[in-house]
């Protein structure tokens, strides 16, 4: 039987403009992890949404990371759990979402201040944080505000698990999760996590797989301190020449991954497989216009879904120690570290992954013939993950969309990572659903990061429906 | 007949004291041309120099040079330029230095605060612009100040040119000094810079030639925003893999220009000028010493010398746009500038380096089939510089050499470039000589920039007796 969802709807509707002013004061706090400065804005994020939950009635924990790994002066912020609702018959869904951001600076090129929520005349809402994650966040606890507010009662006991590190590599929290697994979240009888994207911009999707990313840093160095390149050049083993050399080995401009053993490792490509592509509501301008450009590697459909889903990517990110203002500086860094990563899928192993990137890198660095120093290391990793899109979790989920936005949503793989997925999935055992709420064009992680009016809203009405429909699903362990 | 110069030199060794405490004044002021926020400092050092000398009895002024090009919020700083003495009778020397330094901050790995004059066990002045240029520049104030103290006649006319913008290329100057050259300057019968270094930390080198530099940027650009490398990696072009693909073509590791056309503009080694490769006093150590590494590409004195001297070499300085702090982004930047330089020599020719450089980056793109679009130009570019040795202007500084320091000077040339050299050496058709006060481990443009107090304290000697030498040396343009 199908939920009575209206009362609910309609509350949220009338609740709206105090949805936007909630992530409005969260966008405020600049709780950006990767910038030390800020990890005390970090900690009152997390303070912010522990009030909130309290305020709603939810039993709530922050608690204690230690102190960050190589940064020992500095706490990790506190991981916020929550219960709400402790009904032996009924479900108990985790769910998770991260309270940091990605840093953001309005010199970025941002056109509005990056931790102000500015809407503008399209019902967009600009903002770090808006799409990622904190807009999703703020919807469970939105999606309680309406049913308390609306008399409905709420279908399920809800566990949240909400970290503060999750731009910098989730630091401490597969352990915490791991130590919780038969504590705080034992109870739980399936998790859905709301921290990625839809696919285009009006269609829904439910996500059951995702890429896995190996970060890592190649290091050379040679000189004792950095030099005037008048001065030296010419004389001196220069670590950028090196460094641009062996990275210019590992890419090409298409995107081909040339380290030997990478590609290997791919699962192939299965005609049961193949077929799941075409009927996926994307175009080849859905990605000009989420790239800003037409500098795509490929222009059909498919070929661009798989390269984003189902084959790995090696990216260039930067150089850490050479010249990176504007202007004009005539120095020879003397320590150079180039930063990169590696887009992994099924069935690669991060382990020999590692190994075919330190061996290659190490041989291509030989041929050079320099007398600087290389280190290679890889500063984290995080397993892909496919999960099976028949379970129970994702049937409710699929119902939920159609109540909701009237479609089937696409059954969609993500090309970023959520490591956290995968230590959830080991953790509880249970199955792990990914329900987006924001949509491609969002640009989280870039400049001018966004979340429709549209998809906060609708989302916070999907989460609640997804908690209805996943209440009274039958069990089906697909 | 031998200047008298007992008196002088003892007078500089009475007043050592007041003209470290001189430098300490000028170091503690953070002249950093390159940073906006500091153009208030570099003024406020032009002034201190003007009130210093006019204290000295000189008739100064400071030029304005009008609005900085590109940032036209900004005024550059002033010229500082200077009259001691209008004797006719005397000859008339012209000297220049610079008193903006490079950036520099604590942070960057200094082991002292970087604009506090530090002093160590072994009287190594550490501090920033200490030996580039702020301790040559306050050695012609410190020579007046103890010709005065000593009761001891000015042998010449000094003028004098401090400017404010060296480090930032030295922006306005070259159309002041030409509009100057038969004004202010007109009377200059040569021209001495002291702005360079010894060859090594023993002897003291006169310098008569230079490198030049041409600067280049090369932009690659596709996407309209930064991209998230999960959800666009293996989609799209990235411009920093093509840029560190064009940057690998530019140069190997062992320094050999890979753009055609650019060895084959470099002058032809004759066997007169290998022969004045041998004497000089030199050794692969003091490479070692320097570079604070043996990463060195010759072992042989000679080539390290002509590397440095007479061959081109290309150095890359680092990328604009990319991820370049500490720790792990999974950004794909949207757009990354590349920065390299080519240091030129006899013959090369400035326009004719960068239509090499230019075609062979367009090249060396197109190879790579990407769609996204390169920019390649020239930020700025300063000619090499070759003036005769034998000129009196030079017998005259090898007098003093021999008589502060008891050793024939060097006859070196130099790998970086003073572009004002040249400007100096056409718009007065005079000669022009460089006498270096520092020595090779200064570490200018690095952290922990020093100056010996010996280099500063003799340095100060050499200044005022090549006054002396060159007052009376007699007339036989070489």
């Amino acid at each position: 039987m199908a939920p009575q969802l209206e009362p609910y709807f309609k509350k949220v509707d009338e609740l709206a403009d105090s949805f936007i002013d909630r992530l409005r004061k969260a966008v405020a706090i600049p709780s950006v992890s990767a910038d030390d400065d800020k990890r005390k804005d970090v900690v009152r994020m997390g303070q912010f949404l522990a009030s909130e939950l309290e305020a709603l009635g939810a039993e709530v924990q922050q608690r204690p990371l230690g102190k960050q790994p190589g940064k020992e002066h500095l706490d990790l912020p506190p991981v916020v759990i929550a219960r709400y609702g402790n009904d032996k018959n009924k479900r108990t869904i985790l769910v998770y979402g991260h309270y940091d951001v990605q840093p953001a600076l309005l010199e970025d090129g941002w056109a509005t201040e990056p931790f102000e929520l500015t809407i503008d005349d399209k019902d967009r809402m600009y903002g770090r944080g808006s799409t990622d994650d904190k807009g999703p966040v703020l919807g469970w606890l939105n999606a309680i505000e309406a049913h308390q507010k609306a008399g409905v009662e709420f279908p399920v006991n809800l566990l949240c698990c909400f970290e503060g590190m999750e731009e910098y590599g989730s630091e401490g929290l597969d352990d915490f999760i791991n130590a919780e697994a038969k504590k705080f979240f034992k109870d739980a009888d399936a998790v859905c996590i709301s921290d990625n994207y839809w696919l285009g911009t009006e269609k829904p999707c439910l996500t059951y797989g995702l890429r896995g990313c190996n970060y890592y840093s190649v290091s050379i160095s040679g000189p004792g301190q950095d030099l005037h390149s008048g001065v030296f050049g010419g004389t001196a083993h220069e670590p950028m020449t090196d460094l641009v050399n062996v990275l210019s080995k590992l890419v090409d401009s298409k995107g081909k991954i040339l380290i030997p053993g990478i590609n290997e490792m791919v699962a192939p490509l299965t005609e049961e497989e193949k077929a799941l592509y075409g009927p996926i509501a994307y175009t080849t301008e859905n990605l000009y216009e989420s790239l800003g450009s037409k500098a795509a590697i490929f222009d059909d459909k498919e070929r661009i879904l798989m390269a984003r889903w189902r084959y790995p990517s090696l990216s260039i990110h930067g150089v850490e120690g050479a010249f990176s203002a504007g202007g004009a500086k005539t120095v020879i860094p003397a320590k150079v570290i180039g930063k990169f990563s590696i887009r992994t899928v099924p069935d690669m192993d991060s382990a020999k992954v590692n190994e075919a990137v330190y061996k290659y890198v190490k041989e291509e660095f030989a041929k050079l013939g320099s007398k600087n120093k290389l280190d290679i290391y890889c500063q984290h990793d995080g397993k892909w993950w496919v999960a099976s899109p028949k379970h129970w979790n994702f049937t409710a989920a699929s119902k939920a969309v159609k109540e909701v936005f009237g479609v089937e949503p696409d059954m969609t793989r993500e090309g970023g990572s959520i490591p956290v997925t995968i230590t959830f999935e080991q953790a509880t055992g249970k199955n792990v659903l990914l329900l987006p709420m924001g949509s491609s064009t969002d640009a989280a992680h870039s400049i001018n990061e966004k979340l429709d009016r549209r998809n906060y809203i609708e989302g916070i009405k999907l989460l609640g429906a997804y908690l209805h429909y996943v209440a009274e699903e039958p069990i089906v362990e697909a």
